[in-house]
């Protein structure tokens, strides 16, 4: 069926482009910095073709149109973009052009390519212009179409920001920023433009509420060796704050002028900035004025490496998630079939008992409730309008996490709620494997998560099948659930972020099996990592488990399993009843979970 | 006890080096083609400090001297430098400074560095250069300090060369050529300078014996559009050579006039080389006449992928091999004991049971035959003056392999011989889960050796031990025995090769134990890359065996063993026999062979 609403939209664009005098634009999913997650503000690329995923871009022609996405969106977006026009372009798989080899593919000698330079990572922007300069194409970065098209666009997001304890956060603003300086010095900088949300977050020990579930504020930052610029909306200033900023000369700047402010610079010398967090615009404005070097923003690294005060909170926070989290699965298990069920009215239950921990701020992403078939697409979301009813029958998987004082979390359990095939039970089986046995790693330092990965996807890999994801990404302390730049993959694509695995760093640990139109099984537990021993052959390393919520036996198939398979999940299982039923009030649910974490053989 | 001979010898290439105005001398493993395996003529660092094994740089001053090597030799390195005043660096070890790195700490500015630009790649030569730019040092690489020093140098080897068929390599040299042309077009360039030796007589389907173990003859190679010239010593052009190259178009030139030929190119153009393969030397020569495009050498990766007349004849071979070995294995196992027996003379029994194969051309490398502790020395090599002897007690370590028409294999067995500890079975039976958990991998096309390492390492990490090496080479096809691109290791050093493991390349599964002063364990198979099942989630991979010889069941404790480890292993031993008693006449040795692959429980 044709997407009236989308090709409306479509046009409109065309019109605008045609005016404009541009042949191509390109929209990313993107704010003005390179975040994971964009304000509604921002989702132009969604609002011209119809696909929601967390990753994508759209590039508009004016007879034609593609949008490009991993591995975790092709069933989503082929559903979403139906009737649409735009053509999916699968990123990853075999004989697939990337955006670029698109372009340089299609665009004609002369054409224009256009895009909002502000949310286009300068990375990105100056590999375009270098793929596309033997063609003579110019590019156009100065406007956002969207804005004459998208009438009733919302509005950029203005919140309250407000200030972390030292205490809670276990180190002060200044000894970071003194870290931060350091590798300035490393680098022969006089100076570090940090365009980052969660790393401006991190490094001022402030939180703002301007992207959904991610708590940071709309910002820039600008040191040199003695002074300190933060750029924010004014609005979101509260006395705290600005006391705050003053008690540690944080020089306060309002967020539209940081392009003004760096075009101003006198002379500042060597500027140190991340080429792939800081946008086109920007970039483009600072080159004029200072002499870029290009190196990793440092602050990803320290915040990725988790301090004790922050890993003595996170351990807390995931004990208090995990509880809730079996209470949740208590009241699925026991009352499915009994009263009425959708994904919608699931997911809205367990946010309301998250809302009600100690601490709570929001939730870390929005809960994915998927049921049966709907779970194979790996990022599904029900909505009040579109859900399933759930039955006593399949399963349910549940994909969720909160952001409380303490700490950021992210769990995922498929549960059985009724008859399930013995192909369900092999293939839950396997992923349970697959995440116990990445838990369970052994290695030494200096490991990334490629060394890692086939722990976690082996017995995925031994099916003949895979899933179109990583096993695993970094979380934030009280910040972005998804963070690096560490991660659990085997296969990169360029502009990857990687690391080691250090001391103090957590990851996700989520294998899965994606069936389209059958089922979907995702385990995933938060690991945090942690020293081992230390002898003539180096510093081994481990991983320690964070999430403590039962796996549902009533799919496992033990005689798939090797013995320290069999042995890791009692082991794990007596842990969580351990560690968790202490926490529970309600006897029924502690026997439950007696249950539920028996030993298998 | 002080090294007389190595500290009169260091006293001589110290007035050397003062008088040509050298501070510090680096002489690398290497001949002037960064062969692995150096003729004689080119042991110039074995010559002034007295260490053997395949991979060390020494660096000299007037007051200090220091050997860098990997962790394959750091027991045998410090054993063979006792008393001669010189400095181990461990490679790779924590804290550690590499050669680089050192020389920036220590070199005083304005000195001279020195070393002999032939055996010193370009990579390397401008790494050097570049890192001591700042301290204003000289670089001098026109002079080899032995020649003055080393008075009993043997001479440049010079042996016949030799035709192989097409039949016999299923694709002729012009096809090859022809790739190698496709492969200059692609990366624009008009011409091309091949300088390793392995890599030239795969493309000309020519073979030497100027290395010991290596079937290559010195040579370069210079190709244009329509031109091959290929530099050997004339005195190794046989009649039967000459007219091979006549017939083929390959003008055949002096192998001591390339920097000559070189420097004399009119307009050459863009010449591709990989400048890893080329010389100091050569490099800069090459730098003055032309554009030098740097990139891998093509050959490298079109000679790892073998054909389907390549894979036919190595999987006879490798059969043929193993027969033999399994006999040498009876051999060895039923007269310990009986007969006189010592690391040396074990190893030439066995030398000589290859020798007498069909096809045989000579060995693939020394053999390895270390008893006991030796074993822990992981490139340890018996002489015939330096050995131990074997009684009917702890293990046997054989690393051997033979090069014949038709292929080159390589393959380790410990074998026990007596009496051994429970510590020592636990090794054993973990190094051989991790072989064959590697051999039977299955993973997706795009995996790279560093995907899959800890399949075999996992069971050695997870008590926390490690062995520091990779786990797996390449190997060649009546070619070196050490091959690139791909290879199995986690861990990188700058500078290493790797590929993707695509179908046809065959690798070596040899994870191991060394315990120094106790013993060596290491359990050694060739895999062939194979392609499994295509579907949606793309092209699987695995391997097959190439190598069947039995693993030693008196090692063997399967309380440490999960189920799939037990029946991955009688299925390898039930193939064993399958495959290897046919090709052995003498009952008894079946019989024997029978036993020794029984299943087990």
């Amino acid at each position: 069926m044709e997407n009236v609403v989308i090709k409306e939209r479509l046009a409109g664009l065309r019109e605008s482009m045609k005016n404009s005098g541009i042949d191509y634009y390109m929209m990313p999913t993107s704010d003005f910095h390179n975040s994971e997650y964009a304000a509604d503000f921002f989702k132009v690329r969604e609002y011209f073709c119809g696909f929601t995923g967390s990753n994508g871009t759209l590039v508009v022609s004016q007879d034609w149109a593609g949008i490009w996405t991993d591995g975790r969106y092709f069933i989503q977006c082929a559903k979403e973009i139906e009737g649409t026009g735009v053509t999916m372009f699968r990123m990853g798989d075999a004989g697939v052009p990337t955006i670029k080899e698109y372009l340089v593919e299609n665009m004609k000698e002369g054409q224009v390519l256009g895009f909002d330079g502000r949310v286009i990572t300068s990375q990105i922007g100056l590999a375009m212009e270098k793929a596309l300069s033997d063609k003579k194409v110019t590019i156009k970065y100065g406007q956002d179409l969207a804005e004459g098209v998208w009438t009733d666009r919302p509005k950029l997001p203005c919140h309250d920001m407000y200030v972390l304890s030292d205490e809670l956060c276990g180190k002060s603003f200044k000894d970071k920023l003194a870290d931060v300086r350091a590798k300035m010095k490393e680098n022969k900088c006089q100076a570090h433009l940090l365009c980052k949300l969660d790393d401006i977050m991190w490094l001022t020990n402030l939180r703002g509420n301007d992207v959904e579930c991610n708590p940071v504020a709309l910002s820039y930052a600008y040191m040199t060796e003695d002074e300190f610029y933060l750029f924010v909306q004014k609005e979101e200033v509260t006395k705290e704050v600005e006391d705050y900023c003053k008690a540690n000369d944080i020089k306060l700047r309002d967020y539209h002028s940081v392009v003004d402010f760096i075009a101003g610079l006198k002379n500042p010398g060597q500027v140190m900035i991340d080429k792939k967090n800081v946008n086109y615009t920007v970039f483009r404005t600072l080159s004029d004025v200072a002499t870029i070097v290009d190196v990793k923003d440092p602050t990803t690294l320290m915040k990725a490496m988790k301090n004790d005060v922050e890993i003595k909170n996170i351990r807390e926070v995931y004990l208090r998630d995990s509880a809730a989290l079996v209470k949740f699965m208590y009241w699925v298990k026991t009352n499915v079939g009994k009263i009425p069920m959708n994904e919608y009215s699931v997911a809205m239950h367990l946010d309301k008992m998250r809302s009600e921990l100690p601490g709570y701020i929001e939730l870390s992403f929005p809960t994915i409730c998927a049921y049966k078939a709907n779970a194979a697409m790996m990022h599904y979301e029900a909505t009040e309008d579109d859900y399933a009813e759930i039955h006593p029958e399949g399963m349910l998987l549940v994909d969720s996490g909160g952001t409380y004082m303490g700490g950021t979390t992210d769990v995922t359990r498929t549960m059985v709620l009724g008859p399930i095939s013995d192909e369900i039970k092999k293939h839950y089986t396997h992923v349970c494997m697959g995440m116990l046995r990445l838990a369970n790693a052994r290695f030494l330092h200096g490991c990334y998560g490629r060394n890692l990965d086939i722990l976690a996807r082996g017995p995925i890999w031994n099916m003949d099948m895979d899933y179109k994801c990583g096993t695993g990404h970094g979380i934030g302390y009280m910040l972005n659930v998804h963070e690096g730049p560490h991660n659990i993959r085997w296969a990169f694509r360029e502009g990857m972020e990687d690391n080691q695995l250090e001391k103090g760093m957590i990851v996700s640990d989520e294998p899965g099996v994606y069936i389209a139109d059958s089922h979907g099984i995702r385990i995933e537990n938060i690991l945090e990592v942690v020293e081992g021993v230390n002898n003539s052959d180096g510093q081994f390393m481990h991983f320690e488990q964070l999430t403590y919520a039962p796996i549902d036996l009533e799919a496992i198939d033990t005689s798939y399993m090797e013995k320290s398979d069999i042995k890791a999940l009692n082991d794990y299982h007596a842990a969580v009843f351990e560690k968790v039923a202490p926490l529970i009030k309600e006897p029924e649910i502690v026997e439950w979970l007696k249950e539920q974490t028996r030993p298998v053989q």
